[in-house]
């Protein structure tokens, strides 16, 4: 029987994987860890900074007709690379009885392909460290952020992109050397993308193999990267994504410590809601909702207030996003130079978690959320998941539940509050505001019917799943770890 | 905070749900009491027959000029109705690196509603009892099969349909007279639908809860059903579907008994692999399997060797499908006549699961199955899934793994071998043979890539999730039940 295909791509299975309640305590053990030798917290950013310069980047708006290899088509104006690759930019008709505005049509991202994030990891003095890179993105504002060890689109890792072999790739597609902590398909940004999945893997390598560190790579513990995530800008939205999905539950049973800490780590601490009440409550709302949604022609958006001249596609109203075209040329990517286009938002987003308290344990409130890229109409999004600019002012749409409560909270009560950007592949300076506000005690239980209370271990039970959590939510989780 | 929308279609959350152990637990003392007083087993093939005769179904094809409310759109040809809900019948272009013959094009049923399939339980003489309904659906070959309590599409109940109300459906909508056993959404035939889900749930009523029982309705014991499934074309597929889905793991703990029941009830038999091993195996498949897809106008369909006239769209081989048309009038539907397309396969298939004793524990081989119209690139499907047609005789495509150890299986390690049918409501006349094969001790363990072993427990706690299992493996996991 077949272990391998001939040209390697398929992975013998199942590859070895861990046991989840022992990767949970041995993650306690390095989130209580707070700094480590081989990268300093001290020296992170001068570190970032070295590596930034050492790349010679550019990154440069062209109009559409600049960029290289990419066009629109002729018959329906989709925007795509001259391989059939990559991803495409298409027209997206949309209704849903969950949106506001009836049917609507927009931009979207389409890329069927599954690409892959993954972080190795490894036990340095008995503690678990894991590879981060130094790593450019042309829609990074600040140039290069910590990221996975591996961030591949399956293009780049099957030679359409005829890059250079990839860093540590096979360490995730061959059984053998590494073994398995996490190895899920999440979603991303569903506005903006079609059902689009990443596949998010941690793999760990023995403490004594002798895996080559370049530059641009360098070990940390789960507290260094606790500490990392308190700046803006800084764990990129593949990391956070990645790491958010690392097993909590069990870690810790009947220890001592915060509500936090119990919420995520203690098995015995008793949840609000069932996971079976959880289940029927989202089948709940994944039937009765309706998204009904087709591919249309790129041209079409102009029906629906997209103006599209040679240098962008973006909404006449001023809010929503743009489409925008850029050159790329770097020193240390699989490719030295190339050209893309972009999805910048027009204005910066508000993610916000509510937690309280329940019975002992931290609850967070996530939202059942309805978007029209979402793969099986709802995922679980923050308490808030909202653009505030969209709420104020004339044609303010109405406020979502929630978000005066984030908006008002006095500081004493904002336990996280941080800049984070988007994936800087795909996206031109997008960043979203994360908080995570601690609400009083007679804070409301009762809540909309798409929203539910949940504990911090039932989310990182559920990321052993796909589709789940959206990707907004799982930085939030990840977020969280900054808590205890 | 809005309980109930004013239609009353969103029930408000969560509903009451059981515990999963327990029910498992009275799953298996439904499953041992073989017949029941309100329908012996013995009068069911007379009762069912009597609610055909006296529901007075006439199923007649007619060309697709003849179907009222239908017809083909003048610029995509593709097959609707008027009203722009239920379904409609389109073109879908697929590339995949996991099926033969390159990127194919084919009609699909595109109905992006996501139906309710429900069956009310209850206890009479403290045994749980099924609420199962004698319907008629105009593909069933035999008019009649014992269904579901409701099963309804979404336009069924939001009034498009102009039908009478649904006996039930508000057990299934709200919360207070019933609780939840099983609340999931599962997907369909991917082969000829897009990405369809129905939302399949068991609710329970209190055991002196006054329901009004109809001529079309009776109740039986888990037992009964088993014996059942024992008969060809009774049990219909969403009954199958759901039954599927009820928990088993940890129902009998410790308990002596057979492999399969073992396999089924037992939390402490030992898989051959762990739940992590599963997701990371599933995980793999869907991220380095492509399926690629768009959907195309029906009318280019013509462009990969379908042929479309005024009876049928059907291909040239005379392999695969035909789309046709019929007219229905029906004295007891909801609505008393209607016309509606319906897929015929052109031949039968076959469905078979090879179980072998691993370690005490009866185990299933399983694989992850990537079809067309697969939600999310994969999911798990019986050992065997073909129509065996297509690998013989001339222009026969390569035999898939497995299947000679199915045909050449001596008579005494078949254990399960029915001829049931798919979904009358939307197929006509679709067949396939189901089988269980248990093959002997020193069948290889060892497997190609996409195959792995999993307990009956195991699948049933997928079952907690959507889009695990395919429909065909639903069936042959509650066709399963018959071996204990």
């Amino acid at each position: 029987m077949p272990a391998e295909t001939p040209d390697g791509a398929l992975a013998p299975r199942p590859l070895l994987t861990a046991d989840r309640t022992v990767t949970a305590r041995r993650l306690l053990a390095s989130a209580r860890v707070p700094d480590s030798p081989p990268m300093p917290v001290a020296r992170v950013q001068e570190w970032l900074d070295e590596r930034a310069s050492a790349g010679r980047f550019q990154v440069r708006p062209v109009p559409f007709g600049q960029l290289r290899g990419w066009s629109f088509g002729p018959a329906d104006g989709n925007l795509r690379h001259e391989s059939g690759r990559f991803f495409s930019v298409e027209g997206l008709r949309a209704r849903s009885d969950a949106t506001a505005g009836g049917e609507r049509c927009q931009p979207i991202i389409v890329q069927p392909e599954i690409g892959m994030l993954g972080i190795v990891a490894r036990e340095i003095d008995g503690v678990l460290h894991f590879l981060m890179q130094a790593k450019m993105e042309p829609g990074n504002v600040n140039t290069v952020q910590l990221s996975p060890t591996v961030q591949a689109t399956r293009s780049n890792f099957t030679g359409v992109h005829r890059g250079r072999g990839i860093p540590h790739l096979a360490l995730f597609l061959s059984r053998g050397r590494a073994r398995v902590l996490v190895d899920v398909l999440q979603s991303e940004q569903a506005d903006w993308f079609l059902a689009k999945r990443n596949r998010n893997m941690v793999v760990e390598i023995a403490p004594d193999d002798d895996i080559e560190v370049g530059e641009d790579f360098r070990w940390f513990t789960f507290g260094q990267l606790r500490t990392l995530l308190l700046r803006d800008n800084l764990v990129n939205m593949d990391s956070r994504s990645i790491l958010a999905c690392l097993p909590t539950a069990g870690g810790a049973p009947g220890a001592p410590g915060g509500d936090v800490l119990r919420s995520f780590y203690d098995s015995e601490a008793r949840p609000r809601h069932t996971e079976a009440e959880f289940g029927s409550w989202l089948t709940g709302v994944r039937a009765q909702r309706e998204l009904v949604r087709r591919l249309v022609p790129l041209h079409e958006v102009v029906t629906d207030g997209w103006r599209h001249d040679e240098h962008e596609i973006a909404h006449t109203s001023g809010r929503r996003f743009r489409v925008m075209g850029a050159d790329i040329t770097a020193g240390n990517r699989e490719v030295s130079s190339w050209s893309q286009p972009l999805i910048q938002p027009q204005v910066p987003g508000l993610m916000a978690l509510l937690v309280k308290e329940i019975g002992g344990t931290l609850h967070a409130l996530v939202q059942a959320r309805v978007d029209v890229g979402t793969l099986n109409v709802a995922e679980l999004a923050p308490t808030v998941h909202c653009r505030p600019a969209d709420h104020a002012g004339p044609d303010a749409e109405p406020a979502p539940p929630y978000l005066t409560d984030v908006v008002s909270a006095p500081t004493g009560r904002v336990c996280y509050d941080t800049v984070q950007s988007e994936e800087g592949g795909r996206f031109y300076h997008a960043q979203n505001r994360y908080s995570i506000v601690r609400v009083p005690d007679d804070f409301p239980e009762e809540t909309p019917e798409d929203y539910l209370w949940l504990t911090l271990a039932q989310l990182t039970e559920l990321l052993a799943h796909g589709n789940y959590l959206g990707v907004e939510l799982r930085t939030l989780v990840v977020c969280a770890h900054t808590l205890y």
